[in-house]
């Protein structure tokens, strides 16, 4: 029982953290694979040059976005992990859940890439988003109901975070729903998380 | 003689930890790739479109499956190296084979995901997972042999993990048997792993 | 307030390099996938053959640059994180965007692999190069004006690694306006870099 | 002059393991997706079935050699390190131009698995083996020259790695020489270096 709960603290403050540095890295660098070459390629004067490269700057503007939407997930994900050191089986089982979610952004991206001005794909996309936004919640729930914080932790910033948590997945939300009416602009509603996070944060921390 | 044996403790510990660790977050990250973008996308009303959604979350849950079988092992491993904190060149070759076998994994599941309905590839992911789970007892008990374990190790910790390594190898013969009859239902037997590992775990430790 | 910094150190110390380190290993890997296989393969003596083979020697020059210019900004970017022990959200966000571009790599060369004599994918390579050195100065000068150094750091120091940085962004610029005279000889511009910069650590360190 | 050396040892010691570690890892897990899918599976009477089922097990073959070459290589880079606590820039460059031609070996390896009855292929995969064995002596040698190692390194320790070294670039050379006779045949040569390593070590160490 007493060696049971070590080797999962164990676990948890180091493991997990290379498992999460190592998909990230990879899902963020595999985004690239996405972006597709011209099929042919005549002189700078042939007009179906400029159609590529048109399409290439919308593909490099999903690769951003998708890049630094994936970075935030895992700068958020690291803060929290600051305070947590300490876990059971089903707290590491929720994070592989979230990293399968994680996981599945480059697919996400590609389809929303490929057919963004359809409703399916961007659906997808936007409930992907949302899935990761509340199972993030319920692993800082937990982390708390379980008392797996460091004792530097106050309840107030506990809160915080938690208020902070809330944002994605009501952006993902909104999201979903613009979907229904225009696919290409739900993302926009992605922007608002910059905007509520610097709020939260000067207001309390 | 004696340096030697110095520098395999210092790779055990640290560096095969390091080398599972970054094939099982490519591993795992890999099998998104898997997953197949539609041909051509038309209007929601477009039959070949549901087609399509039906196919990509067959595919979906085939991700889900094998993600979630690899975090196992991956887990499972990590909790075996919790208590192995010495090792000598034939022990690391073994976790090298052992590795060969799991980074297949993305192979095999994309053959599953692809023609899942014969027999043939179905029994190659079945026999890649009893292999797995053969070669992971092997490692356990190799370990014992050599006594590589930490000296908190008792023998009943030991005996439950044997007992619990022998699950994974069972269920994946059961799904070599089953694939005969029908292979689309033989990866069913893989949710005994659940099912079992949750009884010896509470019967013992 | 206080318990942001602290984090926000631990970060960047441990984090930003886990990150830095894990990208580059994969986009140097992926380079590799750029290499193409010939279509098909007859006796030596078929002429089919020399032309593949003409060809791999190229793609493998490509790959060979590419590569060490990658390992040229990993090692640049140890280099500086070794006197770099604090930082801030704003900070890590700029390693970030640096990163998007690092990870950019592997897709650029693959344009110039496959339309290295065409005047628009070269541009497209070298100004990817420029802003990977102008962002990268740009992470130096933060640094310093957020006194993020370590103590042992010397004004001498700072001034040296600042004109080393703005090597790079130079060549680029150079190789950006000899790729509308000629694009397949604009990468020379980069074996400047190798010539200055031992000038520059002779002169000073 | 002294804060540079400084960042040197710290560079080699921990950054060139964490890259050769991520490359390796990555190059390794790479592998498996030279192994090709059927284009069509048809049901087990079929003898298309049997055909692609033998190029399979070829494929696999092929997977399993490079991959257990590709950890024997991970396993030789990190005995060497154990011994080497220093580094300059021409140290670290060094291992970063054998890291390329590693991380060419999954090309290499899909070269000879699609055209591996052809004399030019199989030929560039024994060239890049006797080239990275080469390197590897290389780093061995200028570490010695430059005293990087620790002082429990002994003379003996030295000559024997110093002879074991040898024997890969002389297996790839004659796999080279046998190559003209028969490509297939070649890489037998290659389990020559499991019997002679296994040969010097008990005569020494």
């Amino acid at each position: 029982m007493n060696t049971n709960d070590k080797h999962d603290v164990w676990l948890t403050t180091k493991r997990i953290e290379t498992l999460v540095d190592g998909i990230f890295a990879i899902a963020m660098t595999l985004l690239v694979l996405n972006i597709d070459l011209p099929q042919s390629f005549g002189p700078v004067s042939d007009p179906a040059i400029w159609t590529y490269m048109i399409g290439l700057f919308q593909q490099l503007g999903i690769y951003a976005f998708s890049f630094v939407l994936l970075a935030s997930f895992w700068r958020a994900h690291h803060l929290q992990f600051f305070y947590i050191k300490r876990s059971d089986s089903f707290f590491i089982w929720l994070n592989v859940i979230w990293l399968m979610f994680v996981a599945l952004v480059p697919f996400s991206t590609n389809f929303v890439s490929n057919f963004g001005n359809h409703t399916l794909p961007m659906l997808f996309f936007n409930i992907n988003m949302f899935i990761i936004g509340v199972i993030f919640i319920f692993i800082w729930t937990y982390a708390n109901r379980k008392k797996f914080f460091i004792k530097e932790m106050t309840p107030e910033h506990y809160n915080t975070v938690k208020k902070i948590n809330y944002i994605l997945p009501s952006a993902a939300l909104l999201a979903v729903c613009i979907t229904f009416v225009s696919p290409l602009w739900s993302p926009v509603s992605y922007f608002l998380i910059v905007v509520l996070k610097n709020t939260f944060k000067k207001g309390i921390l």
